[in-house]
This record gives structure tokens, C-alpha cells and sequence, in this order.
């Protein structure tokens, strides 16, 4: 964790054009003054202007000039450039930059970082590069990163940090204050200390708070809280954000599967895992990939591209239905002007319903419990919706085409599919949960295949069945 | 804040049914036993059963159960729906279960509350019987409830806790132990102490663990941290929670517009909001409004429906261009079978490039520095994507249909048309953005205009152009 920043009122006064807008995002006309005294080979300058600046105000500048000019930014700042701003970065930006550099200078300043973000740096570096840079680092550290990497990515064991206070139960509140002044090479970055039996395990945690509020002979043990949220090393990340969300936790304790403490979770960490799993629900269910603005081109191109083939799909199903009905459209050319408002509509409120589904999943909040009375809702809700959509452009069509038959039929089909359209936006959710799918991940394409498929269907069939043209 | 909570493995020995399955959430046997207990009008039972549980899950078990058991359940469970619980709980369930309670009950609770939480339920209260709880309030505690509600909804005065440690710069860190010590009525939930000078103006902040390795004759302002971010209680939420994000922050002062030291927001708090507007923006761009499964259904038929009946107004649109090529149609159905693959794939493009550019406005990671450069990045993907999709779609629409010239139109025309999407699936959310428009909220209906008209429009305009049919 790196410290908290001056406000901007502070920053304004040092830096020549105005740094941050009212937003605190870098101005335009300062990270231009910055390139401009990069490309007149003026390192000076470019530090004095950079030097005010907090770490992540450093790391975002790098990720909003061009791409070219990182690599000259990088050697005009020299040490200003230093591992917490590489720990603020953009993992793609961070890559581009840290090509450039040696092993050796990488691993020193992975030496400087706490172990969640070294491991954030590390992991990232392609095979041969990785193992060039642990063997650059010294014995203790590299084992402690070598053990990180053992975790799958995005677990607990990945994002956690080693660097903790841990104490045995005997000791009283005045011991545990001297030990801590006394050990200067313990961290400074934690909130609570945790207590432990003989074996490591943890016993109970203590709130430093209580701590500073106790007499010094009152025991550690008496003041700690036994109730703890403990965390296997081996837990999905998304999983341990939803621990500290529901259970307003400030640090966890990491253990293995001896239960014997190996490390801690703070929640400043949580807060871009929350931040970055629900932006991943947006971008899956949009079938943008990773959707990060400084990914490689071709990694966002073969994200993109497969999910819009899987669609193609789905739209060739769609074709396939209307071409069933190709000689109902050639006798009245009105049901091809107006089919695509019945599936588009019917996949806009599709698309609703899925949204709630999927947010609602991933906050834990439809389990097998609810999962009927909200699939009720969701139904009232779509006949609710199809009532009055159906009303609409049911009255409108047969006052444009003067054919109350066709307003009929167009009303009847967008009601029919906003209901399907409703029951695909949470079935397909629940359904693929249940299979332990991501639900945001698949969601659409198949939600969006029934929208249009059916709503075709319903479209064509009802002009079909009324009589209102021949098949 | 209320306390972290047992593992689940301590609460598995205590309750008959297991209460939480492996991902943390009630089951629904759990959830069943309870209901019978209810319903069997047995409330020690029920008691039994919930009382091991963490306030959390208690509140998630109101959520889970249905609506008409809820007065019920509260009624058996007495004392154990705590304040805790209620701040715990979905706003739309504790609205139901406090219409059941006198404004005094209400009252009561609020007062073992932290101001956060406190405000959070009364905010919701309708106006007369919010007046009727502030009156019951103790005079100390109104003035605290009633300034608080004097700030704009969702701003960091209501989000703020008055409950705060703030010390003058003259104390030395033994005075502040004691100080901590001797005050019983101060608050135990903070992670960080304020220094101020006499006017009441942070001057700086300490972290907790600073304190405890500090010697106690060392002052306090040689301690703290000079720079630190000081949030206006006039603040939006998610603004402060972009800074507690980039600045890696466990607590932050609040101040007044004369600077002085009136709150301050703890992180545990900021987890939930950057939950809430990440969800915002999925709900948002889905048109699902507020997208809470909890929400009265006509609360949700009135935001979804406007949304329907704004995208009938571009589907219209988009049937206003089909009809100018009625000709056609009637003269090659291939043309009204093929249409929707074209308006559906480019809609598909536009989403994905939206989502990406919605989040990274959110993020304030596309600024006016690099906004061209994300605009070129995705004209690039654009192009690529629609190169791939006309190159497979022109060859099977060749093939299929035995038509070369009818595969070349529809593949010309999906690439213009994903080009376009492309296009304006970042430049409508980056318009609303500089106009002030939250993008989530309406771009998608314009995105969703722009492809199906341009697709539509495409096609069957190269169709004639192209002499493959009159018009």
C-alpha cells in the first residue's frame, strides 16, 4: 500500500500548468508540458513538473501519453519512477515499461514492495524473464514469492501479504506496545494485529484501536475478538471481496491448510478487486474481453471477434426463421419493416432482466431460496412491460398501415416475446450458476438468440395463423 | 460498522441445518427451518436457529424469505433484529419491516447506531414520519441526524461518521494513549486519528500502527502525515470513492466549506459504493434502472418500461428506413432475411466498444489527453473485427444464396456498419461525458439507433447501388 496523496489544493501551488482537474484526473495541458519537455530533451523540467505528484498520479500520466513516448517519459524521470508508481500502473502499460529494464533492476525494485504488490509485478513477466528475476533477488524474498506464485491467480495465497503482526496469546497490552516499538523492521501497513496459538494458528484479532485503549497489564487475549473471518489461501478473490463486503472486514487473516496463518488480506486491496469484478460483469456481458483501454490491439481483437462470431450464430438462427416465411413477407412487405421492432424490443427487455440476474448473482443475493418468488417477479414485471409496449405499437400499426388485423398481430407478438424475453433473462443466468458457469460470460449470446429467434417466430406465425397472409 | 463475523465452520456446529453453503450464503434448508419455525409459531426455535448467525446473514435471511413472512419472522425474532441488522439490511426490505414499528421503536434503534448508518435509514422514511422519529431522538443525536440530511443525497455528508478521535497538535503520544484511555464515550471504530489545529482544521493524520511504535514523549505532530486528502462534505460519493481508490485509503477527514474537521468516511463504507456504482453502470447501460431484485415491481415496471418505450422510438426509426426500400424487398426476400444479421452484429460491436468506454470514463481513465488515441485504438479494432465477420458472412451469404454480388453488398456493408459501430460506441459515451450526462444512462440508446439504422440503411442501400435490386 503507498500513502495517502496531497489534496489538489496542495499540488496546485507546486506545479506550474494546473495538474489535476476538478475530477483529480491528470489536465490535458499538463501531461502535455510534461511531453513537450520530454521530446526537448529536457529531464529537468519534466521532473520538476513530475515531482509534486503522487504515485498514482505518476502511473496514470503513463498511461495517458502515447504509447512511443513511454520509454523516453521513463528515462527523463529516473528514480521518480519508482516501485510503489510501478505498483499503481496499468499491468499492460506496467509491462511495456518494465521491458525495457534488467532483471536485476526489476528485482530491486520488487525488493522495495510489499509481497502482493512484488507478486502483481512478478507474475505478469513472461517465463524466462520471471525466473531471471528471482534468481536476481535475495534467498528470503524470492522464497516468499516463489510461494505466492504457487497459489492460481487471483486466489487469496496470490494477493495477499506477508508482512504482518502476529503475537501469542500470553502476551498483555504494555508487552505488545513495547515489542512494537521496539521492532523496527516490522510493517507499518496494518490495522489489526492477529493472535495466535503455539502452532500459528490464528486465535483471535485484535483491532488496534482496542489496543491503544487498554491498560498495559490487561492480556492481548482479552481484548481480541475470537469470532474471525479466516481465509484459505486457495480462495477465489471475488469470493474473499464478498467476506469483506458482508462482513465490513478492514483485514483477514490468509491461512493454510494446516489452518496456520500465512498472511493477510487489507481491505485496500479489496477495493480494486470489487472495483475490477464488477467492471468484469459490464464487460462480459457486453462480450468485451478483459475491456482494459491500454490492452494490446490483437488480445483485444480475438475477445472481441469471437464473441461477435458466437452472435453471428445466433443471427444465422434468427435468418433461419424468417426465411421460413419468406413467401409471407413477399405478399405484404409491411412485416419486413416492422419484424425487427418486435425482436429488438423483445431483446432490449431481455437484456434488463439478465443485467438484474447477473448483478444479483454475483452479489449472492438469488440462491435457491428466492429464486422462484424473483422469478414471479420478473414475470409480473415482463407482462407489465409487454401490456404497455403491446398497446403502443399495436394501436400505432394499425392506425400507420390502416390494418387493425396487423396491429393486432404485432401486439399480441411483443407481448409474447417481452414474457419469453423476461423468463430467457433469468433462467439463462440461474441455469448457467448453477452449472458453475460465469453468468456473465454466456448470458447474452443465448438470451439474445431467444429474444430474436422467438420474436421472429411469434412475429411471422401469428401474421401466418390470424390469415393475414399465406405461407 | 458492526463486527466481523464467526467462520463458517464455527457457525456449521451450532445450528441443526447447515446455515451457509460453501460460497458463504444461506441455504435454503436453513432458510426452510426457520420459515416452519415461524409459521409454526414457534419462535424459540427460530431463535435458536438464527442466533448464531452474523447480523449480516440475519439481514440476508429478511431478503431471502418472501414478502408476507417478513412481519412475521421479525415478530418471532425479537431482540435479535438488532440496529446492526437493520443497517445490514436492502433499503426496500427494512422500509417494509420499519412501516411496522412506532417511530419511537425507530427512534431506539437509531440511536445504537453510527451516524452513517443511522442517517441511511432515516433518509428513506417518508417525510411525516421522519419528523415523527427525529422527534424522538434525543436532542444531541437530532442535531447530528438532522445537519447530516442537510447534505445532498448520496454526498460524502451523508455518508460520513461524526464519531471521530481528533487531537490538537501540541500532544505528545503518551497524552494520546492516555487521552484513548480515559475516554469510555469515544468511539472504538477508527483506524486513523485526526490532528487539528484551534480553528478545528485537519492538520494532519496517524495512522494508528504510527502511534503504537512511537515513544510516548515523541509529539503527535511528528507522527502524522502532513498531506493527506481532506474531502468537502459536498462531495459526490462515487468521487470520494475514486479517491479512496487511487490513494489506497483506509479513512479520510471530511471538512466543511470553511475547512474545519466535521466527519469521516472509513473504507468499509466505500467497498459498498464502489459496488454500487460499478452494478449502476451494468443496470444503467441494461436499462434496468436501480436493477435491486428487492425493488417494488412497480418501481421497476416504471424504470424499465421508459426504457423499452425510448428504444421503440429508435426501432422506429430503423422500420422508417426498411420502408424507403419496400421495392426491394418485394423484389428479393434474400434482402429481408439478411437485414437483421447485418443491424445485429453491428449493435453487438457498438456494445462492446461502449462498455469499454463507459468504464474507463467511470474510471477516469479516458481523459482529454488520450482520448484520440482510444478513438484511433478502437477504429483499428473496428476495422479488424469487420474485416472478419464481412470476410465469413460475404463468403456463406455467396454460397448459400448462389449470389456473389448479393455475399459482396452484405459484406461491404457489415464492415461500414461495424466501422460506424465502432465509432460511435465511444463517441456517444465521451459526448455525454464532456455534456455533463452520466454515459451509462444513455448511451446505449443512442449506440443502439446509430448501428441498427446504419445497418439497415447500409445493407439495403448497397443492395440498390450495387444494381442488384431497383428501387
Amino acid at each position: 500500500m503507498s500513502e495517502p496523496g496531497n489534496t489538489p489544493e496542495d499540488r496546485e501551488a507546486d506545479a506550474a500548468p494546473q495538474s489535476l482537474d476538478e475530477d483529480n484526473r491528470l489536465t490535458d495541458e499538463f501531461v502535455r508540458s510534461v511531453s513537450d519537455a520530454v521530446d526537448q530533451a529536457d529531464p529537468n523540467l519534466a521532473q520538476e513538473l513530475v515531482n509534486p505528484l503522487h504515485n498514482a498520479d505518476i502511473a496514470d500520466l503513463f498511461e495517458l501519453v502515447d504509447e512511443d513516448e513511454r520509454a523516453p517519459l521513463a528515462a527523463a524521470l529516473g528514480d521518480l519512477v519508482s516501485a510503489d508508481v510501478l505498483a499503481e500502473m496499468n499491468e499492460h502499460v506496467r509491462e511495456d515499461l518494465i521491458e525495457i529494464l534488467e532483471p536485476g533492476q526489476i528485482a530491486d525494485l520488487t525488493e522495495q514492495l510489499e509481497t502482493d504488490d512484488a507478486v502483481a509485478i512478478i507474475e505478469d513477466l513472461k517465463e524466462g524473464e520471471q525466473k531471471a528475476v528471482l534468481a536476481e533477488l535475495d534467498a528470503e524474498d524470492r522464497a516468499v514469492i516463489e510461494t505466492a506464485l504457487t497459489y492460481p491467480e487471483e486466489t487469496a495465497g496470490r494477493i495477499m501479504q506477508r508482512d504482518l503482526v502476529a503475537v501469542p496469546e500470553h502476551m498483555n497490552v504494555g508487552q505488545l506496545i513495547d515489542y512494537l516499538r521496539e521492532h523496527d523492521d516490522l510493517t507499518t501497513e496494518f490495522w489489526e494485529i492477529f493472535v495466535v496459538d503455539p502452532a500459528h494458528k490464528p486465535v483471535g484479532t485484535c483491532q488496534l484501536s482496542w489496543i491503544l485503549r487498554t491498560p498495559r497489564d490487561i492480556a492481548v487475549s482479552d481484548v481480541m475478538k475470537r469470532e474471525q473471518t479466516l481465509v484459505p489461501a486457495d480462495m477465489d478473490q471475488e469470493e474473499v471481496a464478498l467476506r469483506f463486503q458482508k462482513y465490513n472486514l478492514i483485514s483477514a487473516a490468509v491461512v493454510d491448510e494446516d489452518g496456520r496463518l500465512i498472511g493477510m488480506i487489507t481491505v485496500d486491496d479489496i477495493l480494486h478487486i470489487v472495483e475490477d469484478e464488477a467492471s468484469e460483469d459490464v464487460l462480459l456481458l457486453s462480450g468485451a474481453g478483459e475491456g482494459d483501454i491500454n490492452e494490446p490491439i490483437r488480445e483485444s481483437y480475438r475477445a472481441r471477434v469471437r464473441w461477435l462470431i458466437a452472435n453471428l450464430a445466433t443471427a444465422l438462427l434468427a435468418s433461419f426463421v424468417i426465411s421460413i416465411f419468406g413467401a409471407a413477407i413477399e405478399q405484404m412487405v409491411a412485416l419486413a419493416i416492422l419484424m425487427p421492432i418486435v425482436a429488438s424490443i423483445g431483446g432490449n427487455a431481455g437484456t434488463q432482466t439478465m443485467a438484474v440476474s447477473v448483478r444479483a448473482l454475483a452479489m449472492n443475493e438469488l440462491t435457491r431460496s428466492n429464486t422462484r418468488r424473483i422469478i414471479g417477479r420478473e414475470f409480473r414485471i415482463a407482462l407489465l412491460n409487454g401490456g404497455t409496449v403491446a398497446v403502443l405499437v399495436g394501436i400505432g400499426t394499425a392506425l400507420i398501415f390502416a390494418n387493425p388485423m396487423l396491429g393486432g398481430v404485432i401486439a399480441a407478438a411483443m407481448l409474447v416475446n417481452i414474457v419469453i424475453a423476461g423468463f430467457a433473462g433469468i433462467f439463462v443466468p440461474v441455469m448457467l450458476d448453477r452449472l458453475h458457469q460465469d453468468p456473465a460470460l454466456a448470458s447474452s449470446v443465448f438470451v439474445t438468440m431467444i429474444t430474436d429467434t422467438m420474436g421472429f417466430l411469434a412475429f411471422l406465425g401469428f401474421a401466418v395463423a390470424s390469415g393475414l397472409v399465406g405461407l
